[in-house]
């Protein structure tokens, strides 16, 4: 009834460069079509976009379409715990969708249940950070075939699907809390997590988003780690996830008297760096030994009187305890690696959610590795070259993530490796890794059980230390050494056949992880 | 020295699909393309990718590159207080460059300067929501020839920079504060503006980004509105605004009988509606009436013991007091209407910046406004057809905003408009607005000082008001109303020249603004 028509099509033909353009009919006549993805993202006033909410997990999936081939992303803030990444693919099997992509943050032994979805063909790719248990023993024994997995650092996903290289058709994000339009956070509801940071990436560039929770709140939720101007559906299920299972893996804390000597031995490292001064920031992957040195740094700065700008990283009860007791201004937290982090974040404003992308990213305009001072950081294997492999186990058998890891070593003023010289019968530094996850000349400082290694490459850090009196030993001495203790390992032999493509965090390939000869 | 070189041509053509891909160098060899943009956005380990502060304004401006016909964008958060614009077109006119197109949120008596750099060529372009004073004037009477100012709201603009209908080349962002690396908000520093809600838009989308502020702080700024992911240059001026200009324009707090007896009305006309009960939301634009509506619903939610999801929009000084007073969850704010609000966000964090698109846009998968119970908004003009007209004056000149305006009333379950039944000698309700905004059919009830006149389209409100013995009138009988009061407008007389495009919330045209006849 009401009379709007003012612009007609001779009008815009009066206008230099309207003569295209669409005159006004209605409110909702016409739904913008987005130039850059080429959807139709108009949210027009109809009951979906007032509550998004679907009767069920598989409602939200059919809604989405997901055809042969697509590619679906999960992320692994849940880790052990997560119990969204296998019910999704059981619904799709059931619908007989196959060949999909998985494009996951990183898998666990949660997902072991993909070997049987791999071999009857619903999966036929697998892109993650890691790759543990059962499915890592079959992807490395040649399951995928003529598809490698796809091994990407934590950064390199980011970049890989902000820049398009990963185009991800539906993201499915489990979250502790939703409300019906889609804001979700990984720190209310019955199942927390903490952080949603790999989740954030994922959601804002899929084409399709459905949040699943176990836990509807009134809108709106807040925090909105993930905000309603990305979600499609939201699907309600009985659990999520188990919070408990994010301590899974490499984040128990060590009583072990090597590690913490090694962790000691870091905090001197550091000391003697010409970085540890007030402002300066860290971050400490998992692994026993780089979670202990977080504590004695504590006590560092509170005798020097000094205090950390940030640190950064999955973030641990010690790196809580740091923020708590005022020595460091603000966490970085893209992964929670404990419940007492998980909390930390849903309370403390200090305690910073971010993204991947603002994590460790080389494709956007500067990441929050780039100010990192030092980087601890674990390895399975170190070679002469310094070479790193997180990734595969000495006997040739993928076992762990990329992680962080290539990212941090990459930007940190010092990144610092600690590992003890042997584990077992099998020595840690060796002539070649096993896989190359992070190349030798992004490693600053190898410290082991048996003294300090510094690259060749940064004399200015040996003068320091050699100042400060730390047990230097060469990377060639150290490697004397391990023979000494263990002999040197049989090589291993590998056939031609590619399992694995490991991406360095710029989307060029680093190494692949071949099938063993049996 | 260390050798990572696992990975060659051989062995890319050996895996399927990778033969084109890149074998790893070396840890900044390859600056990433972004395929969606087709940027080179690699931050690889340079100075500029740790510190981003430049020497000064112009430095940062000519690191940018910006050539003759590039879009650069503002944002508004100053409003009349606001120093950048004026600055970098100073700039950008001493460096020679031409034919600029400014994309800015909004434009208000600061930006007179612009009419000299139009008529001498450095500006040909102007997007904006609003233009006030002497620009206006001028833009009305043709000063951008066959280059109509093209006229969006805030949702529109949001669509219409995340679609890629705007490509904005720099951004530039007025920050209250920021770090080195560009982490900025609106809310430390000596100059505070609040929310960036506008600006946040901007920088996610621009090619470059550059963070313009008077107060440089440590790493890392806490809060970041915008994120160094996204930023390329930080500079520093002496002053990028005047908070006591966010006061400025449509915001005062009146003191008006009239308008406190329509505010009333308003309010009767809410509790009337099935809407007003527990968990309901609103938005109250500028204006005196509607600012003082948020007073009276304050009264009438504490009366019925009930409280607001949340509220949203400009937020003011009454909006805050219902959050402190535990009486509404949540505040969205994508721009603060006073020093109150700028305030009140920085320090509560219940008081959440939103993006414009978050805010309203219609190209994403939903806005705040999509759960809007009740808008409250003020006009220039309404016609008999409901249409609203908040751009130009009954003399036909350019004089104000469209804002939200159109994207709240589309959107929520019931949009009233509240203005005095005549101004002076002119009358509000008009047989033909001279400029269409809001279009009618998204208009449900007017409020005026002679009484409620529902939207006929709206016969379930007309129920309840009746029931609830409101005041009501008819359109028709309002406009005979005026028309006793102060006659019939001679009406405009106008030039086939178009001097500015309207654009609904949606992309489509939905009115011009011609020159008026001399």
């Amino acid at each position: 009834m009401s009379n709007t028509n003012r612009v007609n099509q001779d009008l815009l033909n009066r206008i230099p460069g309207y003569e295209s353009r669409k005159a006004y009919e209605a409110p909702f006549a016409n739904v913008p079509a987005d130039r850059l993805s080429g959807l139709n993202t108009g949210n027009i006033k109809d009951e979906v976009r007032r509550d998004k909410t679907t009767a069920s997990l598989r409602e939200a999936i059919e809604k989405c379409e997901i055809k042969d081939g697509m590619t679906i992303s999960f992320h692994h803030h849940f880790r052990a715990g997560d119990k969204l990444l296998m019910q999704v693919v059981d619904i799709l099997a059931e619908m007989g969708v196959k060949n999909l992509r998985i494009a996951a943050s990183s898998l666990t032994s949660a997902h072991s249940g993909l070997v049987e979805h791999i071999q009857n063909g619903v999966v036929d790719r697998i892109e993650t950070s890691g790759i543990r248990g059962r499915l890592a023993t079959a992807i490395s024994e040649g399951l995928l075939g003529d598809k490698p997995a796809v091994i990407r650092s934590h950064g390199g996903r980011a970049r890989a699907i902000t820049s398009g290289d990963v185009h991800i058709d539906v993201a499915f994000v489990a979250a502790s809390s939703a409300d019906c339009m889609g804001n979700a956070n990984g720190v209310k509801g019955k199942s927390i997590c903490g952080s949603l940071g790999y989740a954030k990436v994922d959601a804002a560039h899929a084409d399709k988003v459905v949040v699943v929770t176990d836990t509807i709140v009134p809108y709106p939720n807040f925090p909105q780690s993930i905000p309603q101007t990305q979600v499609d559906y939201v699907a309600v299920v009985e659990e999520i996830g188990d919070s408990k299972g994010i301590m899974s893996g490499a984040t128990r804390f060590t009583s072990n008297p090597k590690e913490l000597l090694m962790a000691k031995r870091v905090v001197e490292v550091m000391k003697a760096s010409p970085y540890f001064k007030d402002g300066f920031s860290m971050q400490t992957g998992s692994g026993g030994a780089s979670l202990a040195v977080t504590r004695f740094v504590k006590d560092e700065v509170i005798k020097r009187g000094i205090k950390l700008s940030y640190a950064l990283g999955g973030i641990t009860a010690p790196m809580v305890d740091l923020l708590e007791s005022d020595l460091v201004d603000q966490l970085f937290d893209v992964q929670c690696f404990d419940l007492t982090a998980a909390e930390s974040i849903g309370k403390n404003e200090k305690h910073v959610e971010v993204s991947a992308d603002f994590y460790a990213s080389i494709g956007n305009k500067s990441a929050a590795v780039n100010k990192l001072d030092f980087v601890i950081l674990s390895a399975l294997e170190i070679d002469t070259d310094f070479n790193v492999n997180v990734i595969s186990g000495s006997d040739g058998v993928i076992r762990a993530a990329s992680g962080g890891h290539s990212d941090t070593a990459a930007m940190a003023n010092m990144s610092i490796l600690v590992a003890p010289l042997t584990r077992g019968r099998l020595s840690t530094i060796i002539d070649k890794v096993t896989t190359v996850v992070t190349p030798g000349s992004t490693v600053d400082v190898v410290v082991t059980d048996y003294g300090v290694t510094v690259n060749p490459g940064r004399q200015d850090l040996m003068e320091c230390f050699k100042k400060a009196g730390l047990p230097l030993i060469t990377m060639e001495e150290l490697r004397a050494m391990a023979t000494r203790l263990v002999g040197t390992p049989k090589e291993l032999e590998f056939t031609d056949e590619v399992v694995a493509v490991v991406e360095y965090r710029d989307g060029s390939i680093i190494d692949v992880i071949k099938k063993l000869k049996k």
